[in-house]
């Protein structure tokens, strides 16, 4: 009988995850693959910031993770046995197998990989981070050209992604980074025309320079000071894209001061400014449009892009806490034995 | 050589104006109508809070009215001399003609009245504060049966047009409005399903009670506390199409204050919401199609309005101010000698 490891949520951290939140547990493998279930073989495990907000017990579009329950995650694998009848032993498969070695997962919550790409793009430029820039970006955003893109965690998966599907919209692009190596890494390799370290005390001078013509679309992946920095850049119909908050991610917060939210409230008034939320499930449709828009592209190697390969399941938490600190440079994924 | 008189801005207020603000001037009539101009005796004067901000010397989506300059105003007037192909003397105009008796507009700023209805309308349910309320609820926050739309104002022009919008579109309406007779109006004359007293102390409460099923539109036009109350109401997916932030045009606030900004951020992400700031010219390619959807049902009753007219230029301050403390009923109007 095949044992299985897997990271399971020890305690809610308060602030800053520490390892003792999670706990590596190894259960008896004794799968029950019932009618349209798949057993897969976890390969490589995506490790994202949004895992973060998981790990409260706070209403958001997703329950929380329970205490002793296995952390979620995406996950490329091989299909090993199969009751649905998409799926044959062999098989290449992205799902939400979590940070566990075994998953038996749905057939109809699996998708087929893309051929003549790495599998791990599955996970990064070509998977769910590399869909949020697009429906960020291209439906929310609607970029023309000569216009200013701004955005955060530049050479991360999605702001890097961002960043070059807004250059091949015609776009000015401005990125926000961690750093002067990501910032040279911004330009060097994601082709971004400016580069501001977020560090940097002068940001809002900084950012001004760099936006000449103001800001039209800030994809907001970051919150925080940033925000505060591009809020009063902000062109007329704007268009502000919200797909994450990383930097308020540890923090807990309530509803106290109104001075600036009153100040925001008169800039979309008088900017006429769009603010949309969204997650890039509610994109779903989209989904084989940017696929086939983007994966050509990722083959040729005309769209970019980078990824910081762990090994073992064993440092997937001191790994995610990294990314949560900025260490990370590009898509951050686990291999897993 | 005839006389007219207009109000002047006399000197920019501080907080709330004052009659010392405004100056009545008297200059001669001496009308150079030039090709393609239109000389028109101003009947009927709007009075609208949008003014206020006109008084600021601010940045905002329209140039500040001068020191010395005319305030400015949609007129519903007479053609007395044209010399615009599409006008003759003796046509019911709309247009900016502004707080005074007599104007000299350029043709294409004149827009015939729409027959069958009162002249008035053209300023109120059937002019821009009942085209404000289509394009916000229709094209941004597009209702749909069940859903629940809350609205600031609710018996004023903008408000009440909202809320039979919204019930004409199968929603459940509440209403906020400034006092119980207003209250009571909102449900007796505008159909409203519900109506809370924005000076309640328990408005959240009361709020929270009148929409069991959360809030789906907030058509904002007030701000500050009122808002306040709806943010945490908002389902996923609302829609917040911001129009005006009359509680907030009397202040001078600066940029301070980040924790409940940073919640708003939050909320706009968790819930996938959509707030977007409009003004009213930026939909002008939908004028027609709401002034045939509009204009027979306020012809034939089914859409109520409530119109406060005053009598005399020399009464227009008094009334503006009132406006903005929220003492008319309804649109208000100055009927010019």
């Amino acid at each position: 009988m095949l044992e299985n490891r897997g990271w399971t949520l020890a305690r809610r951290p308060t602030g800053e995850p520490n390892v003792e939140d999670f706990s590596l547990q190894a259960v008896p493998l004794n799968p029950q693959v019932m009618e349209g279930q798949v057993l897969v073989r976890n390969r490589l495990l995506s490790l994202d910031p949004y895992m973060r907000w998981r790990m409260n017990d706070a209403k958001s579009y997703a329950r929380p993770v329970d205490i002793g329950q296995v952390m979620v995650g995406a996950t490329v694998g091989e299909v090993l046995d199969s009751k649905h009848p998409a799926f044959k032993p062999g098989d290449s498969v992205l799902g939400g197998g979590g940070w566990q070695e075994y998953a038996v997962l749905p057939g109809e919550h699996l998708q087929r990989l893309v051929g003549n790409v790495p599998p791990s793009t599955a996970l990064g430029v070509l998977g769910s981070p590399g869909f949020t820039a697009y429906a960020g970006l291209i439906k929310i955003g609607m970029p023309k050209p000569g216009q200013t893109v701004v955005v955060g965690a530049a050479t991360g998966p999605v702001g890097s992604m961002v960043g070059q599907l807004a250059k091949l919209a015609g776009c000015r692009t401005v990125a926000i980074a961690g750093g002067r190596a990501k910032c040279e890494l911004a330009k060097t390799m994601f082709g971004f025309d400016a580069a501001i370290d977020h560090r940097e005390p002068r940001l809002s001078e900084l950012l001004t320079e760099a936006c000449p013509k103001g800001i039209d679309i800030y994809f907001e992946n970051i919150g925080g000071k940033v925000w505060d920095a591009v809020l009063p850049l902000l062109n007329d119909f704007a268009r502000v894209p919200v797909c994450g908050l990383v930097s308020q991610y540890n923090e807990d917060a309530s509803y106290e001061g109104e001075t600036r939210l009153a100040l925001l409230m008169r800039d979309i008034l008088v900017k006429r400014l769009t603010l949309r939320g969204f997650i890039v499930t509610d994109f779903a449709q989209y989904r084989d449009e940017f696929l086939e828009m983007a994966a050509p592209l990722v083959a040729s190697g005309e769209i970019a892009h980078l990824e910081d390969i762990v090994d073992g399941l064993e440092a997937a938490p001191d790994a995610f806490i990294g990314l949560l600190q900025g260490k990370n440079k590009g898509k951050l994924i686990v291999r897993l034995g």
